[in-house]
């Protein structure tokens, strides 16, 4: 069984990602007893970010937070996408598998066309190219959002069709949908998300999540009277870092009008620090010795390597190339 | 300058692909001055055909015609296009800079597309990869029949706006329409093509080269009238080898009616077989050392992947890969 998980290294990791991504993926890893792939999806970046020194900061990035939460290089497999380039020649081969009117209707593409001026090809093939990230690791267990699950099963569909015609090729991968991971809430309420530039950069300076924490919308209850803890985004922040009595003893705050919102978000604030304070330590140190990132980097991309090539190889061998 | 051309591997080449594009690239090549790069193009023949003994077996046909009609493996660029994976790499990186709507109306997708009824994603990005194809060697005139100019100019918009955004990077590449070289008509009148199944394989046996030719559709005209040899496809394919004074004899003699159809196609039987005696000795004497083959084309994919090599570094380091 074999955990992979993607983070596009489109920007800084906020604390969506880190909640909703990195850690579960990395506890998903643990569990499974077998070394996690996790892999920086540079090449998907290029379908939204065309400059080439800023994908490189944020791949660096991407790549110290995941150590900083955790991630052992020499156990589990991080790399970056770009770095084992036989996932473009798969997907090339994958598209020739892959009927036109589906890429056509994903909801993905035509989110994404309906929202921009400028629609590159890359976005039309980007369920391909991520079936390719699956299918060339032979991965079984795939973390995911529910709005990514149709893309997993455009990756089934594409694997049973090869697998069909060429004999057991791929490992049919599963989409993991975990129910019980809430959607982290940006400051606006809405989903936090890079695009909607409503996210909590938890790697910054402790005045700068301080600010951004104020920065919080809530609504205009006065500080005495009951509040809504299901309907407040504070809390919501608070309760997806803190443990359950900390969560209960919250709740009952705002229940009984005993906590403002300004000493909530400072309560949060505190939190962050508290229990996030080793891995800010670490990103930051990370950050200042890229040569320690590049090392963990290759480490990943040899040992992905050997595994795309395996895959590779015998997809070549039975389309005749 | 640097003259480049595909040549599908869907099939064995028939005369057709011949005399329109193997011997005006060759002559091409030779004008330049330069080596020119010539490939099989293995990968494209992925959008229309699944069975890889098959692939493999016209991949050979198709490299043993280049050889067998004067392609030097010492001073030409003879390869399969699978094997410099790097084209692949490059399709996804064009593919982000190729606006989805200008593939959605290529012509040629819209006539495959109209006549499928498997469309499949490959034959969707089919003009990235061929802008992949030419843009990675830096190649500088592409011998292209018209109904592939559009995609010449689709590589080119692509490639302008690659160098305006990240510098001179790519060649820009001139479509090279030969006008004088006719259309070759099949055994049926239309355009000779496997697909039609109307094709005139040369490199069979003098018997099955007899009995394809003298399928060759005429009209009922009687054996000593005249006839029109602009209307007759027996005298357009004599004519396609003939040289100008055999042309001009042959026209005389459909003009007089002195000649019918039967003896006409006897003659143009004759002269295949003398004017290709020796490509169609080379041609099985070839197929039956694959070795040959195989040394020529490894000889010519070390060659390639160094100019390859050097352009996927480049595009790399302007992308932030």
């Amino acid at each position: 069984m074999r955990v992979l998980t993607g983070i596009q290294s489109s920007g800084k990791p906020h604390l969506g990602n880190i909640i909703g991504a990195v850690l579960p993926a990395l506890a998903d890893g643990q569990q499974s007893g077998n070394p996690a792939f996790h892999f920086i999806a540079d090449l998907h970046s290029l379908t939204t970010s065309r400059e080439g020194a800023l994908r490189r900061e944020n791949t660096s990035s991407v790549a110290a937070a995941w150590l900083a939460f955790g991630c052992d290089p020499n156990k589990d497999v991080l790399y970056r996408q770009s770095r084992a380039p036989a996932v473009t020649e798969l997907t090339w081969y994958l598209s020739c598998f892959t009927p036109d009117g589906l890429l056509a209707r994903a909801h993905s593409f035509k989110d994404k066309s309906s929202n921009l001026s400028d629609v590159n090809a890359g976005l039309f093939i980007y369920p391909v190219l991520m079936a390719a990230d699956i299918l060339l690791y032979q991965a079984s267990r795939i973390p995911v959002g529910k709005d990514q699950k149709q893309h997993i099963e455009i990756t089934r569909d594409i694997a049973k069709v090869f697998n069909n015609h060429y004999g057991q090729t791929f490992v049919l991968p599963e989409p993991v949908i975990r129910e019980e991971i809430m959607t982290i809430p940006g400051l606006d309420g809405r989903k936090m998300s890079k695009s909607y530039n409503n996210y909590i950069d938890i790697f910054q300076s402790d005045k700068g999540l301080k600010q951004v924490i104020c920065r919080i919308v809530t609504d205009s209850t006065p500080v005495n009277e009951p509040k809504n803890p299901d309907q407040c985004s504070v809390f919501a922040l608070y309760r997806a870092v803190a443990s359950e009595q900390e969560t209960v003893d919250m709740r009952e705050q705002y229940l009984a009008g005993r906590i403002g919102y300004g000493a909530a978000k400072d309560q949060l604030y505190k939190m962050l620090l508290s229990k996030f304070g080793d891995q800010r330590e670490r990103y930051s140190t990370l950050m200042s010795r890229p040569k320690i990132i590049e090392e963990a980097l290759q480490a990943g991309e040899t040992k992905a390597r050997a595994v795309a090539q395996e895959t590779i190889v015998a997809v070549r061998d039975h389309l005749g190339f």
